[in-house]
C-alpha cells in the first residue's frame, strides 16, 4: 500500500471505475489511464486518449490491469468515542434485560461519560486504530458526528479530536454537530430546555469556533421530537450550515419529510420511511444513507424501503454508522457486502454509495467522489478482476493503493 | 505481529483465557503468566505461581496486560479453490433466477470447472491471500476440504495444495476429503455410480497416499441421500479415518442422527437438526459446527437449535465455512460476531468455539486449543481489554502477536 504525493503519475494498464455522471453503472473505462498532477486528477479515461502533455515530468506506475476506484467515503461515523460497550454486547448475549444493562451502567450514557472523562488527546488516541482500520481499506474521506459529549465542552473536544485526526493522517475529515443525540442524564428529563441549548448556545459556539461542518439530530421516540429537531435545523439555517438528519429508524415520523423541507444533504437510516418520505427526499435532493451495519447489528427486520428510493429516484448511500453502541463497525467493504446481502443493493449501487453518493451526503461532490478530471487525487487501486469482489467478499482486504491528494 | 519460536520465552503480565476443561467459562487467569519452550507450553497460570525453572535462559515478554487466548482453529473451510463467483452473486443481486445464474456458468459447476482447469501451484497462489487472511486474525490450524474436484486427480491435487500450505506458512492444516460434496457433470445424473467411485476408488486411493485426516459428506436433499453418505461413511471406517458431514442445513434428512451414528468428529450446520438429533450427537460426543457467515450470505431464516444443543450439551465450534459459492468469509472473527447477533451464542461460547471446541472437532484437543502446559505454543495475543472485544466489533483487528508452535 502507498500513499503518495510529490511528482506527476501516470498509472496506466488500469480499469477504472469512474461513476461519472455521464456514464451508466461504474463509468467503467477497461483500458484505462489515470494521470496525477499536484495532488489533482489531470486524466481519468482511456489510455489510448491520454494526452502527450500527461505524461511529461511523470512517473509511469503499470497498474497490471487492476482496478481504480474513487477514494472511498465513509459519510455517516461517530468515530471519535471512548471506551468501548464489549460488556454491554456480552451482557445481552447471556439474557440480560436493557434495564439489567442499564444497571450495570450500560447504554448511551455509558459513552457520554467516557467521552467526558477522556482528554482530547485520549480520544485522539483511541479513535486512530479505528480510523486506520477505515483507511486501510481505500478510505480517504470520512464524516465524524459529535454527539457523546453533550454539553458545550465535551462536544467541543469531540469535535476538535475529529479535525486532529485529519491533522495527523493523509484523510479528509468532514465534523458534524450532533448536539441533539440523545438528552444528557443532567437534564432531568427537559428536553425543550436542552434543546434550546444545543440550538441556541452550544451550535452557534462551536460553528463561531469553525468546528461544524454539518448539523445532525437524532429523530425518534427515544430522542427528539421533529419539531425540537425543526428548532435546531432553524438555527442551523441560520448560520448557513447544511443539515443531516437520522431519520425513520425505529418507527416513522416523517423524518425523511423533515430533511426535505430542509433540504437536508442526507436522511440516514430510514427503515420506517413511506413513499411521501421518499417523494420529499428526491425532490430536494436529499441523499438516502443507508446503514446497514446497525441494522444487523441490532437484529432490526423492517428493511428501508430500496424500491421506494429507486423508483423516485433518490440517491442511494452507504456507511459504516461506526458507533460503540448500535455499530461497532469499522470496514466500509463489510458495510457494502451487508447492502448487497441484507439490502438487496446492487454491486454498482453499492461502490457508488461509498464514492460518489456518499460524496453528494457531503456535500463534497465537486470535490471527490467520481475519478474526473480537476478533481482532488483521492483513489483506491484494487487487487480484483472485477469490482463485484469488493461487495462479495466477507473480511477480505484486496487493496493495492490508497492515493489521498492533498490539494 | 510476530511469529516466534526459538528461545524459551516467558510472557508475564498477561491475562489468560485458558479454556482449560477444569476451568468455568474462559478459564480466565487475571495476573497470569505464560512459559513456552521448545515449541511447547511449559506453564499457564497465575504469574505468583510461575516455577523458577520456567524461566531458565528466558526471553521475558511484558504482555502490558494485553489477554492470550489459545491459537484460534478455524474447523471448517473449503478454502483451496480457484477463481471466484464474484459474479453470480452480482447477477443475483440484479434479480436473476438460479437457472439464468447457471446458465451464466454459475453454480458449484464453475468452481468444479476452475478448480479441475488450474494447476496446484494456481491452487496454492490463490489460496495463500485468503490464508493470509485467516491467520492475520490469530488462526494458528485450520481444516481444509477437497470437494471441487470430483475427480481423482483433481482431488488429489486440491489435498495437495492443502497439505503445500501448511509447508508455506506457520499454521497447521488438516485435510478433509469431501469426494461427496456434489455430483460432477460427468456423472449424467446417476448419484449412486458416483459414490461408488467416491467410496471404492478415491478415498482409498488418496488415504493411501496420506493426504486424508478426515472424511466429509454433503448429506442434503440436493446433494446425497442418507443411504449414499452411509456408503462413503462404511469405507471411511474401515480405513480407520474419522468422519463429518455436512448435515441439516436447508432440510432435515436425520443428518445428525447419521453422523453420530458414526462417531462423527463432528456435524455442521444443523439449522433444521431436530431434537432426536441433539440427543444422538451428545451422546457420541459429536461437535455442532455452526457455520452463521453460510447462514448470513444465503439469507437463511431457520436458526440451528443452539438452546436444544446446550440443554443436551453437544459441545458447540464456529468457523467461516470460506467458500466461494455460500460464505466468502475469510475471517474468523467475523464468524464469531455472526454467530453471536445471528445464533445468540454467548462470547464465552463464541471464544471456546474457535478454540477448544473447534479443536475437538477436529480431532485435536490433545494437542491444541487450550492454554495447558504440554501442549503445542500456538497462541494468539490481542490488544483488547476485554475477550468480549473480540466478538463485539466488526471488521477490527485487535492481534498482537501470533506464535505457532513448531513441535
Ligand atoms: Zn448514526
Ligand atoms: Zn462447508
Amino acid at each position: 500500500m502507498s500513499e503518495s504525493e510529490g511528482p506527476p503519475q501516470v498509472w496506466r494498464n488500469v480499469r477504472l471505475a469512474t461513476f461519472a455522471p455521464g456514464l451508466p453503472g461504474l463509468g467503467a473505462v477497461e483500458d484505462g489511464a489515470l494521470a496525477l498532477r499536484d495532488g489533482r486528477i489531470a486524466y481519468a479515461g482511456a489510455e489510448a486518449d491520454l494526452p502527450g502533455a500527461a505524461l511529461a515530468g511523470a512517473e509511469i506506475v503499470d497498474g497490471e490491469g487492476r482496478w481504480i476506484t474513487p477514494g472511498l467515503i465513509d459519510c455517516h461515523t461517530h468515530l471519535v468515542w471512548a471506551g468501548d460497550r464489549a460488556h454491554e454486547f456480552e451482557l445481552r448475549l447471556r439474557g440480560a434485560s436493557y434495564e439489567e444493562v442499564a444497571r450495570a451502567g450500560g447504554g448511551i450514557v455509558s459513552s457520554v461519560g467516557a467521552l467526558r472523562a477522556a482528554s482530547e488527546d485520549d480520544l485522539v488516541r483511541q479513535t486512530l486504530p479505528r480510523l486506520d482500520a477505515l483507511m486501510a481499506e481505500g478510505v480517504t474521506t470520512l464524516e465524524v458526528k459529535s454527539g457523546y459529549g453533550l454539553d458545550l465542552s465535551s462536544e467541543r473536544k469531540a469535535l476538535g479530536a475529529a479535525r486532529r485526526l485529519g491533522e495527523l493522517r493523509p484523510v479528509g475529515i468532514r465534523t458534524t454537530f450532533l448536539g441533539a443525540h440523545a438528552l444528557p442524564p443532567e437534564a432531568g428529563g427537559d428536553k425543550d430546555a436542552y434543546i434550546a441549548q444545543v440550538a441556541d448556545t452550544m451550535l452557534p459556539a462551536l460553528a463561531a469556533e469553525g468546528l461544524v461542518d454539518a448539523v445532525d439530530a437524532f429523530c425518534e421516540g427515544i430522542a427528539f421530537s421533529p419539531d425540537q429537531v425543526a428548532r435546531v435545523f432553524d438555527r442551523a439555517q441560520a448560520l448557513g450550515l447544511p443539515v443531516k438528519l437520522h431519520a425513520d429508524q425505529l418507527s416513522n415520523l416523517g423524518g425523511a419529510a423533515l430533511a426535505a423541507r430542509y433540504r437536508a444533504l442526507s436522511a440516514d437510516h430510514l427503515e420506517h420511511t413511506d413513499e411521501a418520505g421518499a417523494i420529499a427526499m428526491a425532490r430536494s435532493g436529499t441523499v438516502a444513507v443507508l446503514l446497514p451495519g446497525a441494522y444487523y447489528f441490532i437484529r432490526e427486520t423492517t428493511l428501508p424501503p430500496v424500491d421506494l428510493f429507486r423508483r423516485h429516484g433518490v440517491p442511494l448511500a452507504v456507511a459504516t454508522d461506526a458507533n460503540p453502541g448500535t455499530s461497532p463497525l469499522t470496514s466500509l467493504l463489510l458495510a457494502m457486502n451487508m447492502a448487497a446481502t441484507l439490502f438487496r443493493l446492487t454491486v454498482e449501487e453499492c461502490l457508488a454509495g461509498v464514492t460518489r453518493e456518499a460524496a453528494r451526503a457531503l456535500g463534497l461532490l465537486p470535490e471527490v467522489g467520481t475519478l474526473e478530471a480537476g478533481k482532488r487525487a483521492d483513489l483506491a487501486v484494487w487487487s480484483v478482476e472485477r469490482p463485484a469482489e469488493l461487495v462479495y467478499r466477507m473480511g477480505f482486504n484486496p487493496l493495492h493503493a490508497r492515493i489521498r491528494g492533498t490539494r
